[in-house]
């Protein structure tokens, strides 16, 4: 099992602040007919934080029964506790994840060191009954899951990769030379995907990879093709779009693209505020210039 | 009703990894017999985020079953969710809190704009059948809720206070200047509450508190007797164990103290580790110096 | 010798892009007739930054011509080189400096550890026929004289005390609490000058005094008199000044702020660009609710 | 005239705290044997910021001297007034520098706007006879160079590209994308540069390249050959050796470099402190593995 290629980390849909199953469903369906290679579900862009362990396992089943079996299904299951983050990784397994994406903990910031980190993966890999991914996102935790600590948990027969969402090219082209090959690392942030392809990156999971799947998995694969200039071209055309639905506007931003192109986003929930209408036009305007805007009826 | 005074943000002890509530309850026993003012339970350094909703019940309904009605129950009730603060605010003044204390929420940090944490207090506010005290804890959040979202949030019937962990204390003084002499602003921060003080904090919650209940309610007394002079000496003995159990050592560090003066503080839940030997050696050191060491049977 | 009371930080003015002797005279006259304590010549809101070595050296003989001798002239002489901190130092002793304040060297900012401090400030000291105040100005320079550093460089017979420019009070407080009583340490930032003296600052250096230098020294006495409710609210009403010429608007929000008192500002020298008309009516309307605002003819 | 290839940032040898020319004369005929681009001297890596405008001119008049007239010599001649920069960008270009590069003005960070980088740079720009390189180095000033800032600098004609020594790949691919294809954006982290050739980067200034020249010449012929699986590993090779005279140990790090390798480093100059031993080990033992140690007589 590896996890190369391009996933999208799926919004979760609400109707009157309930799951959408519906919607989800009709979602995963569309996603299914392009190239990507599999789902990320309940990761941050599926507002996982903000979900109860009921709506997090009514939104695992949706899923994976929108999907074929052979399309890879990563389920977010990153909890504060150790305990917690093996149970929800148990139920994921359970209801058919393929693979956890697992989330540093971070609400003890001041000590969440490299040790800490160390332990509580793991603990959860040799708990969980599928792979586990390791997954940094600082710009959300505030807190960074540094090379050293990689490089520990890389070694665990069950830690496959890892998701590093950030932009610093320095080290994910750090943690995919320090691990071993079999250990694939996923550029999560849109802006830099290209240039975390370059240094190594084996695939991406991109919000952006939702609203435009085959022409990030185009991305991709003109890199593993060889052909830089072409690829750094496609990148200079996405980074506009890949940059208001990433530290820009977010989930909120993602959801009313979605809306724009014949997927269902639909509202947020709070403590989440609705689009701004300067945002909307900005993410209109550049859907526009990428040719994908559809029009609702 | 006023949180002028000083509260402790109790520790939750484990045995097993379960809740152990008869030492929770002893604990309590132990404090309410100094000039406490009361609890505020199921904070931070209540390990509060490593807690399931059914252990969060328990905890309370432990702790109100320890304490005397006159005192005041606080309860942290901050979750990332809007709705899922409301309902574990209904949960805990169910279950006797007198007030509860908000965390902001942080998960979507980019978007947690001022306009957001208003949207969401004033929800809760709404929806609470108990007052509330926001919360602002950057060190653990990294999101911070400026005080011009507090002057907002001020004016609303149901929110009485705020406590404020950060050290900052031009952001105090602002906050307690620009709202009613009704809004309370409670410090949370042991190395800067004598500082906070002199710019007007009602009071602190302080897990200093906790281990010297009677020398942090002597700081706040001296200061509201007009004695500085005594009072910036008490802050000074102070500081060395306030900086350790703070933002050096956290929970794992607090727990420990309490084991060595009488109270119970055991383990701590996962991804937090076990206190090293040197941090134990550097809080002893301090309590000795105090004179609050005390030697376990 | 010390450095007790309220100690303004002089802009330097300019005529066409060169020192404006007579214009620096006119304003040191005018504040020698106010109870401040001295001058600071050539510290950052001196554009010292600025201005080359023989501009330095025409200030510094400027201000000295205009001020009693028993006036304290305190001389910023910091610069990036020891060698170069230690020149310019000599220069201001010869030109009739008391004492000089040393801006900590900033540029190598990640070699620049406490050992770096402490060396490059003890040749400083044992070279300066005058004595040494040490200067940490975080928000301008980048870096952080560190509490532990300060503590060593505080044995040194020729180093009075320090500015600290920071809003940190608990790094303030450790400061005070961790030197000995002949080591004086002067708030610079007005918004917290008031929680400055109530854990102990000695004085202060304050942009705000140049344009209110009796408010100013009013605070410090209030304080000393223990007087500090009276002192607490007279913080208050100068905090919004203090905020906008001070982390808001710098350099030429002071100049013009003096501009529309009856002192001499004029224009900022490049980089450094004209206030804009927003900023400049925020200071008017400060100046207006203060009552110094006066009728330029 | 363009800046593609490689430029080494040279450090400024020192005997008895004044400049050796003699020094700096040999290092500079040696580097010009390899297949260097050319030169920059007074950057960062020259100690400019600890030099006086005097040793500078002497700095620049011996580098010429030691270049033959069709090797480009860019000089650094960021001073922190526009006034200043502007001279020292005039004296340079007497001297025989073919072009110069401009660090941003720094020291007032709270009002360094973009409109003030654009105000300072266009007034140098105006008055150069050479052409200007801007240079965004926010490790060492503490100020970032914004893209919007770039874009509307690129159009001045006699500003001909930038060094950017972030590793922000991200800002760096907007730097060129945004920019006119006469503007080259040169890379200035030796940790990322492969990533930066990646997005467009048309070169490098590189204190690496000091050490190393003919290796970071190879780095950016690979990429200008689509050759990126071979760059993607020499750039591992160079990864741990960049660290180390990068942000480990900046100056001091790379003048000891030099002395292993048969150029001459020597001292540096106060505050700058000399390495340490476990530094100096470190680099040695890259220097070993990189096969670059000489046995010095």
């Amino acid at each position: 099992m590896n996890v190369r290629g391009v996933f999208p980390p799926i919004p979760t849909p609400f109707v009157d602040d309930r799951i959408d199953r519906v919607a989800l469903s009709a979602n995963v369906k569309q996603w299914m007919k392009t190239r990507l290679s599999g789902i990320v579900a309940l990761g941050s862009n599926g507002e996982a934080p903000l979900l109860d362990e009921g709506e997090a396992e009514a939104a695992i089943s949706t899923v994976r029964d929108a999907m074929p079996r052979d399309r890879l299904l990563i389920v977010g299951t990153g909890r504060e506790s150790t305990a917690a983050t093996i149970a929800a990784t148990r139920r994921a397994a359970e209801l058919g994840a393929d693979m956890v994406l697992v989330r540093t903990p971070s609400f003890f910031k001041n000590v969440m060191t490299s040790d800490a980190f160390v332990q509580h993966y793991t603990a959860v890999a040799d708990a969980a009954s599928v792979p586990v991914l390791l997954y940094n996102v600082t710009m959300y935790t505030g807190v960074n899951l540094l090379p050293d600590a990689v490089v520990r948990l890389a070694d665990h027969q069950n830690i496959l990769g890892m998701k590093e969402s950030g932009g610093d090219i320095a080290q994910i082209a750090e943690c995919v030379a320090r691990t071993p090959d079999r250990f694939d690392v996923l550029a999560g942030s849109a802006t830099t995907v290209f240039a975390a392809l370059c240094v190594g990156a084996a695939g991406a999971v991109l919000a952006l990879s939702a609203v435009l799947p085959d022409l990030c998995v185009e991305l991709v694969e003109l890199v593993q093709q060889g052909r830089y200039d072409e690829a750094r071209l496609l990148q200079r055309r996405l980074t506009p779009l890949a940059r208001l639905l990433g530290s820009a506007h977010g989930v909120p931003g993602l959801k009313y693209a979605l809306d724009q192109i014949g997927y269902r986003g639909g509202p947020v929930r709070g403590p989440l505020l609705p689009l701004s209408a300067e945002a909307s036009r900005q993410i209109s305007e550049q859907l526009a210039a990428l040719g994908v805007l559809v029009r609702r009826v």
